[in-house]
């Protein structure tokens, strides 16, 4: 097992190796990946689809004096076992020492630590220029694919080096016929003709935009990349290497489904069956029975969905097919999107984004000037917020509030239960004041009554009536508010007003007004960091009065891997440690 | 004088006239352009060369039931002139009821207050989306160019219409050669191509997106204009027109020289002079002479802007032409300037990126993802941050601080003088450790000693001693915070403690603390939103402890066209007015 693997510690060891033995590699790489990925989970039919490259890379390149660039980094795997970083996939109690995303703090063969699409092309050109202006040699690859191709930046990035690049700089698109769901775009059209034509056909993107061009059949057949990539390094000037790969290859079930298996919790290899079990009840499943319910009821509402169509609960094709033209998937374009939906509120439609709540930090812009200054009722449903939900650092959802929450216009609900999250739902969608982003829970499903109308702006709701001690306890951090109160109670035998403040952008003046009468201490918690967020705001209005304010919530870090319930610990916000507070302020 | 153009006063009126007519109402529109801009300044070239093409919209269709969407809306001031707006261009008293963009709250025929480029598109295949959605039959036309083609956002949303649209979609290229300064990018060198083979090209970027295509080589001629439209009037599917356009036509000093009329002050027609004087000094034009001197002493050192180099005092070609690779226009492409940054900074380069700050928000997820994450050592400054810059609704300053402030392992600097601005960007430029942004003062230039070492971050420094109030001046408000100290000690007799932050979005929790001994009231002093920014940083910080504070800032508002001077007295921020406040907090 893993014969030819574990004689490589680094991409020299590689170079060294036979066709036959690269051929046991490629092997053995995928029997590594099936290793970690069948007990932890992680990006699977991106890495199984993209091994042959990297060997490839990795044998004519010489990484770190070469520099890669992978886009989308989740597919770097292989290319990471090459690298000194083998143990990851191989050994079990090594699984912890890698991230599922290019990483410079774990290896000198990692350029970025980068987990969303689009962005490598733009990073690479700032390597060449760097490399050029300081008279230095060396190839600079990106690898870009997987959907990543429509993102702006990465049109941008192409355009630039289009035209403004003379010098080494290797773009490998790896084509793999698909983004996380099906690709959209003409550019994908474009990318069909020039397989079907092996590279010929006219009209071709890449050198529209003033790139030269060359294109591999065979991207899964390591000694054609060996080819191809020797016959491109040391090239004076930018060159797209389109290589056609098959997403998914050496798992069959992979091969068939490839959205289904583009990212995978842990499985059992021989059925593909996942082995953990989920909750019933999901706000990501309530979602999807919104969406599926409002498109049978109202022919003007339409579901958008930047490439991430698993956010809302919507993996499932078949369904997606049956909501016709009334389920958009835009493709890797964010900022489309949100544009895209605000020309729809304009026209009278009804549009829902749902997204990955970091992958919409690319339309703060967006949001901002096409959609907020205009005023137009788009409803943006972010998924992933909340802080115990993913956990690398590119992927943070606890900047969702800090980021978004500052924009005019804008109305933020933080939902509490299953009832809040679908009413506020459905009010936004019909409602034709605001635009509105609602941060969906990531909590347990719980069901508590909940309002319809939400069109009273910033209107906070007393869930508890109390003394002394007012907690606020925003959108997934209202049962830790809960807890909170009871603790207080019991503690110091009197009850603290509990109060769902719903909307997370802005203040209730008369309610937080009226908390002076008979209350000297307010406590804060967010799901987010503190700084621009929620608390900060309750902070200031008392700022120059009596009322002490504490408040609970992140740092301003860019947090790795953490264990959340540890890091609520450090950051004192157990309900024990903030009733010890509690003690030192009233 | 303007004999035809005062016939104007619908859409309606411009199919009634005939082509001699049609001509003369062009004349009659530049002599409007002419008599609005001499006065007030504005876009000029890219209004003179778009006139022929708008009055042909107006002619072959039918506004507002079709959709005309603008971008850069800047050039929309014929379109206005055709829709009941002429007032706003020929009679002086009606200058202000007119923005300098579209905007819905003056007319049916504007559907969306934009003011950003590369937006039309995206905006407009929502309104054609919407529109197929509910059956409905009309016309959708983008009009876009002068630069926009290359940000991201529009690339995103030509891929889209290339293979996501099946119904009208008219998509006008407006293709001036020209974006504010030169065009980057190999777009365009395909535009040049397409022009030169009167759309003929091999490898035609709009087709490889799956758009159909058409070439109109005189856009500035009506009759061809109209026959064109005609042609593409009522289409099925998405199409491109590309048309061919003269920027700045009609006035001879524009035609010469494109990016210095693309955007006016008020000047004499004859001479081309501005009418306004300057300040000798600026720190725009300190930026210049920094980054000039830089160049050519630091091989490392790379300026790079997203079409801006006005932003930086670099607006004379022969001086950029001087800098060689080490000036970088990326076009408009703000996400990629910033990517392309952290690339350089990675690979040991010095880069620096300057544009107008609004500008920068398409990057708020590069620079946290490409930039901060990575801790690349890149510098951003930002011009025009100002509250009393740009008062647009669409170019607004004072959302820089509330925008980036929260993102994690950005440094964040205000300076408050020209040696402290200078030292600032010196010291950035040459540390390796953190990503700076810096906010470019727009008061007056002053002088005032400062220190040359920032590296030890969030250290506010104390500028004046004294007791019971603390002012916490941070920027372009700390000349406010010398004015306030200095009524403060006039009305009260005691002098107070004058800070100057430095840092926009850290806190020195050291000396805050210190401040408790003998001080009973902070006062924070912000050029910006409050929500989100500084001040609510320093108001959470005392938010347990007895100290009072009192922020100062903007509210979280889309203001527009507003005097500076009297929002600041209506938000309650003049020295009499917080020295007021003050009486009732001591």
């Amino acid at each position: 097992m893993y014969d030819i693997l574990k004689t490589i510690n680094s991409p020299e060891d590689v170079k060294k190796l036979n066709a036959q033995e690269l051929e046991i590699l490629a092997a053995d790489i995928r029997e590594a990946l099936f290793n970690r990925l069948t007990k932890i989970g992680g990006h699977l039919a991106p890495n199984f689809g993209i091994v042959e490259a990297e060997i490839a890379m990795h044998y004519v390149f010489e990484s770190p004096k070469d520099k890669f660039v992978f886009d989308v980094s989740h597919q770097s795997y292989p290319h990471k076992m090459l690298t000194g970083r083998k143990n990851g996939y191989i050994d079990d109690n090594c699984f912890k020492d890698d991230s599922g995303y290019t990483n410079p703090e774990e290896s000198e063969h990692d350029l970025f630590n980068v987990g969303h699409t689009s962005t490598s092309v733009s990073l690479a050109s700032g390597l060449a220029k760097a490399r050029d202006m300081k008279g230095e040699k060396y190839n600079v690859i990106a690898l870009i694919g997987d959907g990543s191709l429509s993102g702006g930046e990465a049109f941008e990035a192409l355009d630039f080096a289009g035209s403004e690049l003379h010098s080494n700089f290797i773009i490998i698109v790896n084509d793999n016929q698909q983004s996380i769901a099906e690709v959209h775009g003409g550019l994908y059209h474009n990318l069909t003709e020039l397989r079907e034509t092996k590279g010929k056909a006219s009209n071709n993107f890449f050198k529209a935009l003033g790139l030269d061009y060359i294109y591999e059949e065979n991207g899964n057949d390591i000694q054609a990349m060996i080819k191809v990539l020797q016959k491109v390094k040391d090239i004076d000037h930018p060159i797209v290497v389109h290589i056609n790969t098959q997403k998914g290859k050496g798992y069959k079930l992979a091969e068939e489904n490839h959205e289904a298996w583009h990212w995978c919790m842990p499985f059992n290899r021989e059925t593909g069956k996942s082995t953990i079990s989920f909750p019933a009840e999901s706000y990501t499943r309530l979602t999807a029975e919104y969406i599926i319910n409002k498109v049978k009821q109202d022919k003007d509402f339409v579901m958008i969905t930047p490439a991430m169509p698993m956010c809302a609960g919507l993996s499932d094709t078949a369904v997606r097919a049956q909501m016709g033209a009334q389920y958009v998937d835009t493709g890797i374009t964010e900022e489309h999107a949100v544009a895209f939906a605000s020309g729809i509120a304009k026209a009278g439609g009804k549009p829902l984004i749902v997204t990955n709540a970091t992958f919409m930090q690319r339309t703060y812009d967006q949001i901002s000037q096409d959609v907020c200054i205009n005023n137009n009722p788009v409803t943006i449903v972010l998924n992933c917020c909340a802080f115990d939900s993913l956990t690398d650092v590119t992927h943070l959802g606890i900047f969702a509030i800090s980021a978004f929450a500052n924009i005019p216009n804008l109305v933020m609900l933080a939902p509490t239960s299953k009832d809040e999250y679908l009413n506020m739902l459905e009010w936004s969608v019909e409602q034709k004041e605001h635009p509105v982003m609602i941060l969906m829970p990531g909590n347990m499903v719980t069901s508590r009554p909940a309002d319809k109308d939400y069109g009273k702006i910033n209107t906070f709701k007393v869930e508890q009536t109390g003394e002394k001690v007012a907690i606020l306890a925003l959108g997934d951090f209202y049962q830790r508010g809960e807890e909170l109160a009871n603790a207080i109670e019991k503690e110091f035998g009197f009850k603290p007003t509990l109060i769902n403040p719903r909307f997370a952008n802005g203040i209730d003046e008369a309610m937080l007004k009226d908390l002076e009468k008979n209350h000297q201490l307010v406590i804060t918690l967010e799901d987010g960091v503190l700084d621009g967020g929620f608390g900060q705001k309750i902070a200031t209005f008392y700022a120059a009065e009596p009322m002490k304010v504490k408040t609970y919530g992140l740092k301003k870090e860019f947090y790795d891997r953490y264990n959340p319930q540890e890091l609520l610990f450090e950051l004192g916000m157990t309900s024990e440690q903030i009733v010890a507070d509690v003690k030192k302020l009233i």
